[in-house]
């Protein structure tokens, strides 16, 4: 089967998945935007990473884009994908551990002090913080997807009390409370120490994280925002610090990425800035679910963790 | 029964561990220095937070000094303990689970390049690093006491690859390797990513991470001593990092405490310092553990944690 492989990757990196895709799946034969436009007519399966500008377009056959990331909001707004065709998320088991690593090792610091002790380190000052239990830590999770999931039962592990959030009822890990829609947000903002969100970028989560929000957090919480830059309100969010409301916060997606030298969350005492790297796509245990759903595609068969325009993921 | 609680408390500490204590022991008739040398005859227990000075001298039938510090190494050097009376450790649930989170933090941030996310955000510097593995990393925790049991079984649960090493044999969490003695740590520091201290200090460990053991670890490998600054040569480790062998060092405990103003540990790039803060016992778990040796010398039963003074802990 002919599978267009394209996107924008940095260097080396298509190399890297090419060869992850061809030993997952020997059965592919994979093409570069010039051949694929070359064989348009054969074409049945992109494989992308975003942005992908005109590639898909004039593919008379395609079946299946699946994209290499597991948020699809930008290409959905980009219209690069022709309306008709199946579009499927990334869905990588190795992704969703390392989202739970990073949502782990921000609870540890908030919960620990270890933001702070860095900050007292650059003063040289020496000088114990209470230590609290984490038993006594109230975490929630926004997003109950493969990611959020994950992220929840990793914490639930650790013995935080944990609690997740989605708009409409999900299935819930062991150990893990939850509440459900606009009421059952509200009821669990103000029993949250940390809030880390791990939600899918739609019209109704744009701009969830805002001052509403945080008034609405208890005084020192913090904010881990792990999905998408444009869940955030910045200056909101740099208000709420500046104010003393929320103790830290914990960033790794941006309204514009890389993040503007300019931008004040760089030299933000509170804010650690990470560089879109919560979670990245491991190209060996990635290739297996992209192998899975182009076999499904040449059998017939369902494909899977395909996305819903209506809902926009 | 009269027992003396003393030792160095901060503000307002000791009225914490005397309120903890006499709720989980009722039995107890808490006295300070100046209660006890009224009362020397009928003492026959002290619990303490070292150091004590002479408070324990005098006390003609005591019969347990209960520490409530995990290491006894100052408090036996110091020789304010009689030489004929028992001395018990520390074991804290709450103390051990502690010290498993500061482990756990310290791997995250050094598998997934937390620490030099830190650096970068210093110089606005967007680049991602490669993400590693928790299956590729290898831990190894020295020290199989309460404590580094706790940790290694805590980071073998995250996935990481964790052996133990102890001087004699010791039991051994689920999924944890381990080797013993001189050969077993030769055979272990070429194979190690991240090398966690838990050891007891003894005159076998003092000094124990030198110029000779940082060598033997692979380029790259980080250090982090959760245990007793006097397990560390300073210098060696300066020279260990500045040289590129090693890549960062968290430390919790140092050879002078606080850490002083002009000591190059506080302002290295890639040295990260803790206030002593890896693991702070708990007084109301840790009023429990000191009941039941109460209770077990009330009863002229077995007392628990007591230290082999040969062995130094």
């Amino acid at each position: 089967m002919d599978v267009i492989l394209c996107g924008d990757f940095g260097p080396g990196e298509r190399d890297d998945w090419l060869s992850a895709l061809s030993s997952a799946w020997p059965a592919g034969r994979w093409l570069d935007v010039e051949g694929a436009r070359r064989s348009a007519a054969t074409v049945r399966a992109a494989v992308v990473f975003p942005p992908v500008g005109d590639a898909l377009q004039g593919l008379p056959n395609l079946g299946l884009v699946q994209s290499l990331w597991a948020g699809v909001d930008r290409l959905l707004a980009s219209g690069e994908v022709p309306a008709d065709v199946p579009l499927a998320r990334m869905v990588d088991p190795a992704m969703s551990r390392a989202m739970s690593e990073t949502a782990l090792w921000a609870t540890l610091s908030l919960q620990r002090g270890f933001f702070a002790y860095a900050r007292q380190q650059g003063r040289r000052l020496w000088r114990p913080l209470p230590q609290r239990r984490a038993e006594t830590w109230r975490v929630t999770v926004l997003g109950l997807g493969e990611m959020g999931r994950a992220a929840a039962a990793a914490l639930a592990h650790q013995g935080y009390r944990v609690s997740g959030w989605a708009s409409r009822p999900r299935e819930l890990p062991p150990g893990v409370g939850a509440a459900f829609g606009d009421a059952g947000l509200g009821s669990l903002l103000p029993k949250t120490d940390v809030l880390i969100n791990l939600l899918p970028l739609t019209t109704a989560t744009r701009g969830l994280l805002d001052a509403r929000l945080f008034a609405a957090l208890p005084p020192g919480a913090s904010v881990v925002n792990l999905a998408r830059g444009a869940h955030l309100v910045d200056d909101d969010l740099l208000q709420a610090l500046d104010g003393g409301h929320l103790g830290h916060a914990v960033l790794d997606v941006f309204a514009a990425e890389p993040l503007p030298p300019g931008h004040p969350f760089w030299t933000h005492p509170r804010v650690s800035v990470l560089p879109h790297v919560a979670a990245l796509t491991d190209p060996h245990t990635a290739a297996a679910a992209v192998a899975a759903n182009l076999q499904a595609l040449a059998d017939g068969r369902p494909l899977r963790h395909l996305v819903d325009r209506g809902r926009g993921y």
